[in-house]
């Protein structure tokens, strides 16, 4: 079976004209497929106007019972359930999913070292029969950033972490292509220049870019992971613009992409 | 296939301790199931802390658009998820859904007459055989107030008629028991004395009970909906408190039973 994993963040689901528009990109999108989502600036905003503040570190969330709560509402309640009720109008059979529904995603809470992240989890298996079930019924996950401990505890859990978790997971029996879509058109050469794009990354590529410094920072760890997940079976992994996402379905040059051959030169 | 349907509102969800004791009754519950729920006061007192005051005519919320992104979050977020993370926990393979999920309740938003409801959905269509996969799955669906249009738009739909739909769908292909728990244990003689509990009820007892007054207000259209369904094939409807849950199931002396069938005395 071919499978393909969209993940979508604030970029687009902060954006309502955004958001519609993925969503009829989405609909078009061939075979069966997974839609991950975090939840972008709302559930900030939305928390401020309860009183509950923010509270990041290295880019993550910290999740206390008050904010746990908040995203639960925010990812799993309204943002989620408006794009299931706005796929099923696009004639897509979507079905809005926590890790915690059908036990798709078990984590543990991450232990505290250094820091204390509060209600985050950390994968640690994913339930692919149930997975085939749904795409044996036709319908398509659309799958919140919210997991669960399996001893009755939510827990936020990082939507990138998510797509590879499901990806590699399903790659073990199926054909799983995995796209990131974010607020870039693909790695680029020149940060500042978005027709820069690199149109494919290999292992032996990267290690070159990096040399190089062409690819720095908040890129390393996005690419780790992409070469992870196509270490662990996944196909290619694509990283570009969501409006670009049908092009990359159908293999036009529209982002990055990352496979894990080398070319053999000789 | 036998499906049990069970209801509970807000005196079972609004008290933690209800809920827990409630939830474990219900992992203990035999067969096929499928809880059905509102969202009691949170809803409510959630969007008084942002806000939004909730306006109730004849018992129903009116809906505005903030007061459905509310119970949008509420009743498909922070209620649904948490209860299907704690029924995961005691091992019941439950999955969260609204009727957007998998189209699984589509509804038309109620027409304006003397009062315009807002985003209320009245029910048109239960999608069947949806359930059906979930059951072969070994899934337990534990489904929300919440319903669409299939045109995108979510809506706000009373929690008693969702679990009369899907019961009334059910019942044309299975053997479905329909449980409504409330604050009562029952239909009681004398309102005052819970152990007045009139045990079994059918048409020809009802309309001697409605005569003699001891059915009157409230619980006319409560018996008026159970008749319904029984007329269109479920085969009883039980009304009590959700502690004798259990009992009922065991066909124990533990509420009221509703059977259309008369006693045939001759």
């Amino acid at each position: 079976m071919k499978i393909s994993i969209i993940k979508i963040g604030g970029n687009v689901i902060d954006f309502p004209d955004k958001l519609e528009e993925f969503l009829a990109l989405f609909s078009k999108f061939p075979g069966h497929k997974i839609l991950v989502h975090g939840g972008g600036v709302l559930a900030s905003r939305f928390g401020e106007s309860l009183g509950v503040m923010p509270e990041m570190v290295d880019g993550r969330r910290i999740t206390d019972k008050d904010t746990l709560d908040i995203v639960t509402m925010v990812y799993a309640g309204l943002i989620n359930k408006n794009m299931v009720a706005k796929l099923q109008a696009l004639n897509v059979n979507a079905i809005g999913l926590t890790g915690a529904d059908g036990n798709l995603i078990q984590s543990v809470k991450r232990p505290v070292k250094n820091i204390d992240y509060g209600f985050v989890g950390d994968i640690e298996k994913v339930n692919t029969s149930f997975l085939n079930t749904l795409f044996e019924g036709g319908l398509h996950p659309v799958i919140c950033a919210i997991t669960h401990d399996k001893s009755g505890q939510l827990l936020n859990t990082n939507a990138d972490s998510i797509a590879s978790a499901l990806a590699t997971s399903l790659a073990k029996e199926h054909h799983v292509n995995l796209y990131f879509c974010f607020n870039k058109s693909g790695v680029l050469v020149d940060e500042k220049n978005e027709n820069s794009i690199i149109p494919l990354i290999n292992e032996e590529i990267y290690t070159e870019l990096r040399k190089e410094n062409v690819i720095h920072s908040g890129m390393i760890p996005k690419l780790d992971n992409a070469f992870e997940a196509l270490r662990k079976g996944v196909h290619h992994v694509w990283i570009g613009k969501a409006e670009n996402l049908l092009l990359a379905a159908k293999g036009k040059l529209s982002g990055t992409i990352i496979e894990r051959h080398r070319y053999d030169l000789y």
